[in-house]
């Protein structure tokens, strides 16, 4: 195999695979890229057979040929190239000469490779109707609810997020038995329905490789056993997760005894003040306690303790409830809107936090608290 | 006590001070600031006994006090304050009570303390000629020379880095064993001779704290047991390194078969490249083959090589010899000269890096290679 490229176009390619490469394996052939210039253009390819992701690498062939170069050399090499064409040549024994000089093809780093025979490609993307979303969307929503997947693998539903669409709606859902982030969008292409849940690590590949504009698109080819997503030259394919996503509209409720208009950012801000009183291990919840116009926020440790009030717009009854102040931080800093509604019905119901268009719903649940001047 | 300060004020002084919070101890003032406004300023003092660091802060002394406060909880809550006037009040119980809203008391932190009397404050200050120098040209000298103080802890004396002044001269002096690396400023005022050894971590916190213009100076007040930095509102004191520091001058030598003129950001660059190959717990050299009006840089490991030749201008013979590549690396890099000269006497003499006008000098230990083709 003998083709040059520009370092960019390397550095790029090499970028996107690299998501694919597994942080620790014991299997040799899944910490390679494989470079396929086999057929009529470049190819980088990483798959860990969970997730796998190939990209066309724009350069010229000179001889067609085929290589596995570990990943985690190979990156390391091409980061530090300069900014020259680069000629990647192999020989019998899959050593991989990376020349970066063409004055001088002595300046060049070599590199022991395999011979790709044991590489597991990705499959043929099968052309189904794709489901179109924009970049910029799809990062967005990603992004809004990621949170909300599960740290563990106790229950494997939620290690993953649900992409559902509907009516050319897409809604993803993530949830972890403790809160539920949900965010619906309309889809500008006539789709069809579909149901499937997808790994969070896939989702947090995709969403780091995708240049996230608003002009490009991602395609997504949900299948029975896998999903595609396919966006600039760029193809990602990961397993789904089986089974059937819990009922989300059974969870929601328009039920609600006291509802608080408060500005975003304030109440972010506090919250993270609060979180400073909050150490490792520590369960202690911040108590929100809202009466008439002002939501009070505290929070005590054995050596410390926090108070602060935020003006608020309150329609119903005064209530004190308590919350993981982490979850309700990752909510609020996940919402653009510069105020937000928090409809509430007792201490012991989840708190609703919703806006009226319907683009996104979060629930958290409250946690008790010790609250000596409660009944 | 009782005393009010603008945010910024506050973090400022905390973030000086931190310096001397030890990372790890059982004792547990140690962990603390102290707030003094027991006579006529707010100081802030943090005191690990080998560093203590005293800082005033601008603000006003409604009641007079002094309190000890765990600095990373104290630290954590200033640094989330609004921009407001912040109020701190202890009370009887060393309670301190840190109000951020002047239109709402209320709103507060509140930070069990210590009284502060088993706080051991940092020595008063022996009014002796001090050193002056710009903390410009001491942050310079210090970053150019501190990365080659030894990692261990097998010789005290390499712990530390020399400050010697003779003659109006200064000369800083750090060494590992393997490598020497020496700076040398002209100091402008007049100043009695010293000769002493700062602790690594002594000098890399204060290089950290100093702002580091050219018309701020830092004044030096050497000691017989200890040293103390004084510097816009802050002191420094720290312990020195007793003993006598190695003879740095019997180490020079003006004798060299080849003297070779560079351009420092190619060889820069090509010894990161060449470093890439190095693998951790690796004791690869490089090879610097020094032929004709070329140098060429090669290293190998098991399954890679590199190869990068650079035009140089030579005097003398030519030479290969072999170099641990951080060696290199860490010298070039803190030289800003766009030409470096090498003087090189044979394969197992050190390589002195240094300019003509004696501003710094940089010795190199070469290391043993395979070379099939020497003899």
């Amino acid at each position: 195999m003998k083709i040059t490229c520009q370092k960019t176009d390397l550095v790029k390619g090499v970028n996107i695979v690299k998501n694919a490469i597994p942080v620790r394996t014991t299997v040799e052939i899944q910490k390679c890229i494989l470079i396929d210039a086999s057929a009529d253009t470049i190819t980088f390819t990483a798959n860990d057979l969970e997730i796998g992701i190939e990209t066309v690498v724009t350069g010229e062939i000179l001889e067609r040929g085929i290589i596995a170069l570990d990943a985690a050399e190979f990156s390391k090499y091409v980061g530090l190239l300069p900014d020259n064409e680069i000629t990647i040549e192999t020989d019998s024994r899959n050593e991989a000469k990376i020349m970066f000089n063409p004055a001088n093809p002595g300046d060049c780093f070599t590199l022991l490779g395999k011979s790709g025979e044991s590489f597991t490609k990705i499959p043929e993307i099968k052309k189904n109707e794709p489901i179109v979303i924009s970049q910029f969307t799809f990062k967005n929503i990603i992004k809004q609810t990621i949170f909300s997947v599960a740290d563990n693998e106790n229950n494997k539903l939620m290690t993953g997020e649900l992409l559902d669409i509907k009516d050319n709606k897409l809604k993803v859902v993530a949830l972890d038995g403790h809160r539920v982030s949900i965010r619906n969008v309309d889809l500008k292409d006539q789709t069809n329905n579909a149901n499937v849940i997808i790994p969070k690590k896939t989702l947090t590949k995709i969403t780091n490789i995708i240049n996230g504009t608003a002009e490009d698109n991602l395609f997504i080819y949900p299948n029975e056993n896998d999903i595609v997503f396919e966006f600039d030259n760029t193809i990602v394919n990961s397993r789904i997760i089986a089974g059937e996503f819990f009922q989300v509209e059974r969870m929601l409720s328009d039920n609600y005894e006291t509802k608080v208009k408060i500005n975003r950012k304030d109440m972010l801000e506090v919250i993270k003040r609060a979180s400073a009183i909050v150490h490792e291990g520590d369960k202690k919840p911040i108590i929100v306690n809202i009466e008439n116009d002002v939501m009070t926020i505290s929070i005590s440790s054995n050596i410390s303790s926090f108070t602060n009030s935020i003006e608020i717009v309150k329609e119903g009854k005064d209530i004190m409830i308590g919350f993981n102040p982490k979850f309700i931080r990752e909510v609020i800093e996940n919402i653009d809107d510069e105020e937000i509604s928090l409809y509430l019905l007792n201490a012991k119901s989840p708190c609703f936090i919703r806006d009226d268009s319907g683009s996104y719903v979060y629930i958290i649940l409250p946690v008790n608290f010790n609250n000596p001047g409660a009944n």
